[in-house]
């Protein structure tokens, strides 16, 4: 198991991806603002991640609230600085609906036992996310070949979850299925995820691969040697557009263009059923440095505007099949999907 | 103007565009081999530049040999060497080509009146690319309208030529008209040459801009914040075929499924009449360092394996027209072309 986060002492410990993978570094958050800003700078990052972060934000903030306060406000103001740490990840506001539901189905318990029932919720939170991911991992490895050569954009493996992985724990588990692959893992600038994160996690696992720049992928379909294509998801609405990293429209566009299936792999918190396409879903736009700049130093002219948005959207249209925890479906994702939720 | 490379005092300075932005220095280039290792080391880079270098570098190497020496094989070794500097970009081989006629040419004349044609012609080379590339601006510039925002892949600006650029001289050229226009430059890695170069240059011009990773084109393309794409050429088969730095191929099959135009904009000089298709144009495979590092730092676990195709090939069929000094061609390119060289 990857150390992604981590309940430790009433404290909550990440290791900071930003850092990685020249240096690993633990962050300690002592209360709720902590973890907020662990997720606005991506110390920790990657939707389901955000979702265990956020929970274990909202307990160790509810931990730190005094008697003599009003615990209902204080949760609220919890709940509210951590909702507008990232805007598009669908699980920060999944968990924190669990959350609140746990907080009001408890309200008859005495203060610290209503505490305790929040740390336990978000620990609940984090240990199903570990057994979904693996749920998932099953699933999509059924989807790959002995041999395939898989492109993944961005990092959705065990540091972009509570452990194991989406995407990168598919091809973790046909990996320990026997199964001989190797993997193509985009750099995916500007934060450079893929360069740095999957790459750390398949050096780790010992999972074959080559780091490309994002422009590549597309020539090495082209060249056919890439098979298949699979990315994690930050919000998927009911008709199967995915909001992913900012590249997954171009990967899902080239796989299409040179018949390559291309999946996605997502756990059910990751859909949002309150919306109806991904037209709706708010794309983060984050700060110009992330461009301008690598490693502190800066890469274009002093002067230049950038553009910088986080994510993108790829239509439905795009997508072979959702590797969800409960099984694979396929278009039309309204029909799949809802007998899947039955 | 802009200061890519000039003949002065029996020696060839060039501008080291690997340190662009940051720093303006320049590199002075005393014998071929200096030249050829500038070519291979990228200090001088564009397929256009990268021919009036190679012209220089024979001009200079010509003019270093001594009386006692057998200079036809001396022009000979020369040659040799530069000609396995870099395989992809046409224009090399082609600058190459027109230096060695005009050395056959002008066998009646004394070594050192030879050495004095040798120089005129690497002269006319580079004084020709200027105005061929004002050609060019002056045809591209009808294909933009007013309020055009245009996407641009890498540099083929004046850095990329002799001056003034082919890509993007088409884009200065009906800036110059007084078009209102913005560009998107993709950052273009692994060697930034869009973050660094094209930004370096539009800056200079006050042509407003955005510097992008590749990775956002698709999906401003999607939302509708691009009208058109244009790009430069590194070598171009008869049937339109089109090899360009590596990501080429992603921003036209992401421009065709957006409904916009993809244009390349290229001198005659980087069209190869020995071939026939892009498959057989031979692509550059660099240094895995390029990939794995920024700025001298490793962005991958050290132990990363990587890709780094230099250049892609963007099949005729994603063009929408070519952009040469004798006019516009449209598909199908064997004829267009046939007809424009008449």
């Amino acid at each position: 198991m990857l150390p992604t986060i981590e309940w430790r002492d009433d404290r909550v410990i990440m290791i900071d991806q930003r850092k990685l993978p020249g240096e690993e570094v633990y962050v300690e958050c002592r209360d709720f603002e902590d973890v907020a800003e662990a997720i606005e700078k991506m110390v920790i990052r990657g939707a389901p991640a955000i979702g265990v972060a956020a929970a274990f934000g909202v307990a160790l903030g509810f931990l730190r609230v005094e008697r003599s306060k009003d615990s209902r406000a204080e949760f609220s103001r919890i709940l509210t600085r951590l909702r507008r740490t990232r805007p598009t990840a669908r699980n920060l506001f999944w968990a924190l609906e669990r959350m609140t539901a746990a907080h009001q189905e408890n309200q008859g318990l005495p203060l610290d036992e209503l505490k305790k029932r929040l740390i336990a919720e978000a620990l609940d939170i984090e240990q199903e996310d570990v057994e979904i991911n693996r749920q998932i991992g099953q699933f999509g490895a059924e989807l790959i070949k002995d041999g395939d050569s898989i492109l993944t954009h961005c990092n959705a493996g065990g540091l972009a979850t509570a452990a194991y992985g989406t995407a990168l724990g598919v091809i973790r588990a046909a990996f320990e299925q026997g199964k001989k692959i190797r993997v193509f893992a985009d750099e995916t600038r500007p934060f450079l995820q893929g360069a740095r994160l999957t790459a750390w996690e398949l050096e780790k696992l010992g999972i074959p691969y080559f780091v490309i720049s994002d422009s590549m992928a597309g020539w090495l379909m082209r060249k056919a040697e890439i098979d298949l294509a699979i990315v994690g998801a930050d919000r998927i609405t009911p008709n199967g557009d995915t909001a992913n990293k900012i590249g997954t429209y171009s990967v899902a566009v080239l796989a299409k263009e040179n018949h390559i299936s291309f999946y996605v792999a997502a756990p059910l918190s990751t859909f949002d059923f309150s919306l109806e396409t991904g037209d709706q879903i708010p794309i983060e736009e984050r700060p110009p440095e992330e461009v301008k700049e690598i490693n502190g130093k800066l890469i274009t002219p002093a002067g230049a505007r950038v553009r910088n948005p986080a994510f993108d959207v790829t239509p439905a249209g795009y997508i072979t099949a959702i590797i969800t925890e409960k099984g694979v479906i396929r278009p039309p994702y309204e029909k799949t999907l809802a007998d899947l939720r039955k």
